[in-house]
C-alpha cells in the first residue's frame, strides 16, 4: 500500500469519526433519545426531561467531553462498579505503554527506518512511497542502526513489565479494598453443592441439610434445592406479556381498540372482544403455572445453594473437599443470586466435560469457516491478483480512487463487520459449557474471542499475506521466527488500516453513536407510536470490547520496533475510548453483576503473550537483516519475560481466585458488629430461592405492578 | 539368543536362588546373625536368643516360609504400617494380572507364535531354536491369527483396568478406615508456615502468635520456630560419641587399656590416660554446644510450625490463602516430627526453584552417564560386533559355554549392577530439591528412579539394540509406533535374562540373603570383637524396591503379546518377591514414618502407562505384520484407558492427597472425647521443638543413658 492510499483511509475515517461525534452531540440532547444515550440516567431517574424544542439543541456541543472527564476514580467506582473501572483502567494501562512507544518509536525509530536505504525507493515523491519505506525493513542489512531497534526492545519490554507489575498490584490491593468496603453480599456467604449422593427414602434437601448440621455445625446457615424451572419461567414470562397486554388495554378505555382478530399478528382471525380473549388466555396460562409450581416442587436437581453464616464458613466449605467420595459433594462459588444462568446446568461431571469437548470442536469448526472473509479480504488487498480473477474489474480498477478504497478501506470494513457476529456466538458456546452465572459465561467467552481474533485476524492475515495459510509451520518450532519475521513486517499497512477502520470507526459510530440502538429506537417510535418506558439499561459488553482493547494492543507491541507508523493511529484510538467508554459508562451502561475485576488476569496474560510474539519476530527479523549476534542476544527477553510472567502468577494471580484468611476473618468480625446482620441473614435464607417458585395467586390486574412479581 | 543361552543363564540364577535360599535359612538360626536377620524382632525384644550350638541349626529348614506366609493383612496392617500392607498389594495387584496374563500368553499366544513360519528357521533342533520364534515375529503376515492377539490385547487392558479401579478404591477406603482408627498424632494437627513477614522490631515467633490468634483464635494451640541447627547438631553428635567411649572406658574398668596414643587411629601421638583425655575432649564439645545454642536462640528462620486443637483447623490454615500476599505465609502439611530433615531447606520460593532446575540437569548429565555401562551391555548381546572390535577375542568367544555366559548372564548383571546406584544417588538429588521431610524425599526419590529405569533399562536397550540411541524418533511422533514395533520384540530375550538375573538372583541375595549386611557384620565382629549392640534397625527402601517391581510389570505388560515366553518368569519373580518382602517385613525392617498409602498412585500411573506402551507398539506392530484393520481398531483402546486413567486421577486421586472435611469432622469428634486428650495436647505443643535446643547441662556420666538424651 502506498501513504496515498492509507491517507484516504485514514480520511474516510476521520470524516465518519467526526459526522458521529457531530451527530451525537445533538441527537443526545432530543428528548425522544434519551432513552438510547441515557438510559442509565433514566433508571436512576436523574435526566431531566427537556422542554419539546429550541434552537440550541441543534448546535453541536463539547460539553459531555468535559462531563465525562471529570470523576475521579473513587466517583467512578461508587457509581459504575469495580469491574468498570478495571475497565478504564486497561484503557490507561495501554494510553501509558503506547505514549511510551510512541515516543520511543515515532522519534528515534522511525527517522532511522526511513533514511535506510534497503527497498531502494525509486519514487521520491513522498506520497507515493510505500508504507514499506517507513518500518524496518527499509533498514540496511547488517547496518549498525538496528541495535538501536535491539536497544529499543530491550527499554519497550522493561517498561512494559514494569507497567504490567505496578497495574497488577494497584488492581489487586483495589480489589481487596472494594472487598473490605462492600456492604455483606448473598453470594459471598453461599456455595453450590453438585452431585449429591442422595440415599433411598429421603430427599436432597434433606440430605443436604444433615450433611451441613453434622460437619459445618457452627456456620452452617440455610440451603436451597435446585430445580428444572426453565418450562415454568417461560410460562410465567408468557403470562407477564398477557398481563402487560391487559393492563395497557383497561388503561386505553376506548371499547373500539378493545376488538381485534386473535389470529397471527392480530390481521386474521374472527372478532373477538380482545379483554376477554386475553383475560381468558391469562387464566390458562395461570393455571399451567401452578401445575407446573406444585409438580416441580418434587423435580429436585441434585444440586443445592449452601449458605453459612460467616464468609469464612463458606470458604472453608469451598476450599476443603467435602465428602470421602471426591466426585460426590462437589463445591463451587455461588454466583450472586441474579447472575445465577444455566441453560445447560448438570450436576454430572462427564456430561459438562462431553459439552467442553464439543464446544472446542465447534470453536474450531468456526476458525475454519471465518477463513473465507479472511482470504477475501487478502485478495482485495492485492489487487493484481483480483484483476487476473476477473479481468473484467481492470478497468474499474484502473481509477486511483476506486483502487485506494478497495486497498485501503474495504477489507478492513469486511473484517470488522464479520468479527462483529463473534461476540453472541461464543456466549452461545460458553453457556453451552455449563458455566453457572452470566458473569462466568461472559468471561469464558472473553478469551474465546480474545484467541479468535488473535488467530483469525493477526495469523491468518499474516501468513495468507505471504502463503495462503501457512498453519504447517507451527509444526516445525525452529522456523516460526524466521517465517513471522518475513510475514509480519509486509501487512503493517493493512493493520494501520484496520486500527483506522475497526478502531476510530466503530468506536464513534457503535460505540458513541449507537447506531443499532438508535434506529430501532427510531423504528419503535414510528410504528409503535408509542414511548415504550419499558426498556433495559444495557451493561457493557465486555466479551467484546475487552477483546478488541488487547488486540489493539498485541498490533501495536509487535509493531512497535517493526513499523512505528500504526503508534500514532493507536494513540488516538485509546484516547477516543478513554473518554467514549468513561461518557457512556456513565451514561449508557449499568453493572449487571460484579466479577471483583477478574477480567485483569486475562490482560495481564495477553499482554506478556505479545512481547513473547515481538521478541520471536525480532529474533527471526535481526536473522534477516543479518545480524546474528542481535538475534541470539535477544533470546534471554522472552526467558525473562516469562520469567517475570511465573512470578506475578504466584504473587498476585490467587488474590483474583479467592480472598485470603487474613480478609475474611476481618471482614466477618466487621460483619458480625453490623447491626443490620440478623436482617441479612433472613434475606440470605431466602437469596437463592427460585423466584418462579414462590409466585403468589389470587393475581390482581388492577395494580400497576404485576402480580406475578410479588414474590412469597 | 537362542534358547540353549536363555536356559544357561536360568540354570545359573537358579542355582544361585537355591545357594542363597539355603544359606539363609542356616545362617538366619545362628545367633551371631540376629542382627543382620532379625534387627526388627531384636529391638523389640521378642528374638530369642538361642543356644550357642546345636547340630539341627546347620540343616536348612522352610519353616520361615510358613512363618512369612501365615499373617492376615490385618495382622500385618497392626505389626509393619500402613505403607508395607500398600506395598504388599502391590505385589499381589501384580501377580494377579501376570496369572491371568499368564493364562492367556502361555496357553493361548504362545502355541501361535510358535506354529508360525514368518521367520523361516532352519534348525529344527528345540535347543537351537531362536527365542524369536516364540514371539509375535513368528506369526505370518498378515494371518488371521493376529486377531487373537488383538483380542488379547483388548481383554488384557479391560482386565488390568478393572483390577486397578479394584485397588485404587480398596486402598483408598483402607486409608480411610487406618485414618480414623489411628491416634491422634502431632504431625495431622500441625502445619508448616513458610515465608513470614516479620515486621522490623519483632521477632518472628511473635509475629506468629500474634497472626495465628487473630486469625484463627478458636482453633490456634501453639507454634515452634524453626532454626538453623546442623552445627549445633553435629556437635551434639560428637559429644555423644565420646560420651559413649567414656561410658566403654568405665564399664572396663581394666586400667591398661585405659591408655592410648591420642592420634590418629590411636595408633601415633602422645600416649595419654584415655579417659582424662576424652572427658577433657567432651567438656570442650559440651562447651560448644552450649554457645551454640544461646546464638541459635536467635538465629530465627521465618518458617515455623503452627499446631491447632483440631485436624479441621489444621487443614483450614493448609488449604485457604493466608496472607493478602499470596508469596508470604505460604502454609505445607507438616512431617511426623521424626520425619523432618530439611538439609537443604529455604524458606525462599526462587532458591527452591533454582535448586529444582539443577536436580533436573543433574538427573540429565546422570542419563548421559548411564548410556556408557548401556552400550557396554548391549555390545555384550551383539557377540560378532565385539569380535571385530576386540580380534583376540575369537578364540574364547568360539566356546559355548563362555559365548552363552557371555550374552546370557553378564549383560544383566552389568546393568543391575551399575543400576544399583541409582537409588542413593537420587535421594540425594531429591533432597536438594527443598522437600521437609523423609518421607517426602523418598517419595520423590522413587519416582526419579522409576523413570530413570524405564528410559535407561527399557528405552534405551531397546533403541539402541537396533541403532545406537534413536532419540530423534521422539521428535517425529507418527513414527514411534513403527520404531518401537521393530525394536521392543527384538530385545525379548534380553529383559527375559533381566528378569532372571536382576529379578530373582538379585531378591534372594540382597533382599533375603542380605548380603551386605551380612559381610558387615561379620567383619565387624571379627575385627573389633565386640557384640556392638547398637544397631539401627533398616527401613525397607521404598524408592529401590517399588521401581524395581513396577518396572517388571512393564516389562510384562508391554511383551505380554509380543513375547509371552517372559510372563512365567514375572510370574516366579512376584512369587519369590511375595514370599520374601513379607518375611522381611516380619523380621527385618521396620516403619520409620507413615506416608499413608501414597505409593499406590505412583503404581497406578505407570500401569497406565505401561497400557498405553503397549497400545502403541501393538498399533506399530499390527502396520507391519500388514493387519492395517487391526492397528487402527486398536486406536481406540489407549483413548479409552486414558479416559478411564482421568476418571480414577478424579475419583480417587484427592484422597491421597487430603482428608476430606467428613473425616476430619468425625475423627475431631472422637478425639475431642478422648480423656487422654488434654496430655496429648501438652505432648503436640513440644512436638516440633528442636530437640538439639533442648539439651540439659550439667551432664553426669554416671548413669547408662547419655545424659544429651534427656531432654528439657
Amino acid at each position: 500500500m502506498i501513504l496515498s492510499a492509507l491517507l484516504t483511509s485514514v480520511g474516510i475515517n476521520l470524516a465518519l469519526c467526526f459526522l458521529f461525534f457531530t451527530l451525537y452531540s445533538i441527537l443526545r440532547k432530543q428528548p425522544g433519545n434519551i432513552n438510547v444515550y441515557a438510559p442509565r440516567l433514566v433508571a436512576e431517574e436523574k435526566a431531566q426531561q427537556r422542554g419539546r424544542f429550541n434552537l440550541e439543541s441543534l448546535l453541536p456541543t463539547v460539553s459531555w467531553v468535559k462531563k465525562a472527564w471529570q470523576p475521579s476514580e473513587d466517583e467512578l467506582l461508587s457509581i459504575v462498579g469495580f469491574d468498570a473501572v478495571v475497565f478504564m483502567r486497561i484503557l490507561t494501562f495501554s494510553l501509558k505503554v503506547f505514549s511510551v512507544a510512541g515516543v520511543l518509536g515515532v522519534f528515534i525509530l522511525l527517522p532511522i527506518n526511513f533514511v535506510g536505504t534497503q527497498l531502494n525507493e525509486d519514487s521520491v515523491d513522498l506520497q507515493n512511497k510505500s508504507l514499506d519505506s517507513f518500518s524496518i525493513s527499509n533498514v540496511n542489512d547488517g547496518s549498525n542502526r538496528l541495535w538501536i531497534h535491539f536497544c529499543a526492545a530491550y527499554v519497550f519490554t522493561g517498561v512494559v513489565c514494569y507497567l504490567l507489575y505496578y497495574e497488577y498490584n494497584y488492581i489487586s490491593s483495589k480489589r481487596i479494598a472494594y472487598f473490605y468496603s462492600s456492604r455483606p453480599q448473598p453470594h459471598q456467604f453461599t456455595i453450590l453443592v453438585r452431585a449429591i449422593p442422595i440415599p433411598s427414602g429421603s430427599t436432597c434437601s434433606e440430605t443436604v441439610e444433615s450433611f451441613f448440621i453434622e460437619n459445618h455445625p457452627s456456620t452452617y446457615l440455610s440451603h436451597s434445592v435446585v430445580r428444572r424451572t426453565s418450562k415454568l419461567q417461560g410460562l410465567i414470562s408468557d403470562a407477564e406479556k398477557l398481563y402487560r397486554r391487559l393492563a395497557q388495554l383497561k388503561l386505553k378505555n376506548h371499547t373500539s381498540q378493545r376488538f381485534g382478530r386473535d389470529g397471527f399478528l392480530g390481521i386474521f382471525g374472527h372478532k373477538v372482544d380482545l379483554l376477554d380473549h386475553y383475560e381468558k388466555k391469562l387464566e390458562d396460562v395461570e393455571h399451567n403455572v401452578r401445575l407446573e409450581q406444585a409438580s416441580l416442587a418434587g423435580k429436585e436437581v441434585s444440586a443445592a445453594f449452601v449458605s453459612f453464616k460467616s464468609q469464612l464458613g463458606a470458604a472453608v466449605a469451598l476450599h476443603i473437599q467435602q465428602g470421602i467420595n471426591p466426585t460426590e459433594w462437589i463445591t463451587e462459588r455461588a454466583p450472586e443470586p441474579h447472575d445465577v444462568h444455566w441453560p445447560f446446568f448438570s450436576s454430572s461431571y462427564l456430561k459438562r466435560w462431553i459439552c467442553t469437548l464439543l464446544v472446542f470442536a465447534a470453536c474450531a469448526a468456526l476458525t475454519i469457516l471465518f477463513l473465507i472473509p479472511v482470504v477475501i479480504v487478502q485478495s482485495l488487498t492485492n489487487l493484481e491478483q483480483l484483476e487476473t480473477w476477473f479481468p473484467f474489474l481492470e478497468g474499474i480498477l484502473s481509477l486511483t480512487v476506486v483502487s485506494q478504497v478497495i486497498t485501503g478501506y474495504l477489507p478492513s470494513l469486511i473484517l470488522s463487520t464479520f468479527l462483529s457476529f463473534v461476540p453472541p456466538i461464543m456466549i452461545i458456546f460458553s453457556s453451552m459449557q455449563g458455566y453457572i452465572s452470566h458473569s462466568q459465561i461472559e468471561k469464558s467467552a472473553c478469551i474465546k474471542v480474545l484467541w479468535f481474533t488473535i488467530w483469525n485476524i493477526f495469523f491468518a492475515n499474516v501468513l495468507s499475506g505471504t502463503a495462503l495459510y501457512q498453519v504447517s509451520v507451527f509444526l516445525e518450532p525452529q522456523k516460526i521466527p524466521s517465517v513471522l519475521a518475513e510475514a509480519v513486517p509486509a501487512q503493517a499497512s493493512f493493520f494501520i488500516a484496520y486500527v483506522v477502520t475497526s478502531g476510530w470507526t466503530s468506536l464513534s459510530s457503535s460505540e458513541l453513536f449507537r447506531s443499532i440502538p438508535l434506529l430501532c429506537n427510531f423504528f419503535k417510535r414510528v410504528f409503535s407510536g408509542k414511548d415504550d418506558d419499558e426498556f433495559e439499561v444495557p451493561s457493557i459488553p465486555y466479551h467484546r470490547d475487552i477483546p478488541k482493547i488487547i488486540f489493539f494492543g498485541l498490533l501495536g507491541i509487535t509493531y512497535f520496533f517493526l513499523s512505528p507508523l500504526i503508534l500514532p493511529f493507536l494513540l488516538v484510538y485509546y484516547c477516543m475510548g478513554y473518554i467514549i467508554y468513561r461518557n457512556q459508562l456513565l451514561n449508557v451502561y449499568a453493572p449487571k453483576y460484579e466479577a471483583g475485576g477478574r477480567f485483569w488476569p486475562i490482560v495481564h496474560d495477553s499482554t506478556i503473550f505479545s512481547l513473547v510474539l515481538m521478541h520471536i519476530i525480532a529474533i527471526g527479523i535481526f536473522g534477516l537483516k543479518k545480524l546474528p549476534l542481535a538475534s541470539s542476544l535477544i533470546i534471554p527477553l522472552p526467558i525473562l519475560t516469562l520469567l517475570f510472567h511465573e512470578y506475578c502468577q504466584k504473587r498476585f494471580l490467587p488474590i483474583f481466585k479467592a480472598y485470603p484468611n487474613e480478609c475474611l476473618v476481618k471482614k466477618d468480625k466487621e460483619d458480625l458488629n453490623d447491626p443490620t446482620i440478623t436482617e441479612f441473614y433472613e434475606k440470605l435464607a431466602i437469596a437463592y430461592k427460585d423466584p418462579a417458585l414462590s409466585m403468589q395467586y389470587p393475581r390482581s390486574t388492577d395494580g400497576h405492578n404485576s402480580p406475578l412479581l410479588h414474590s412469597a
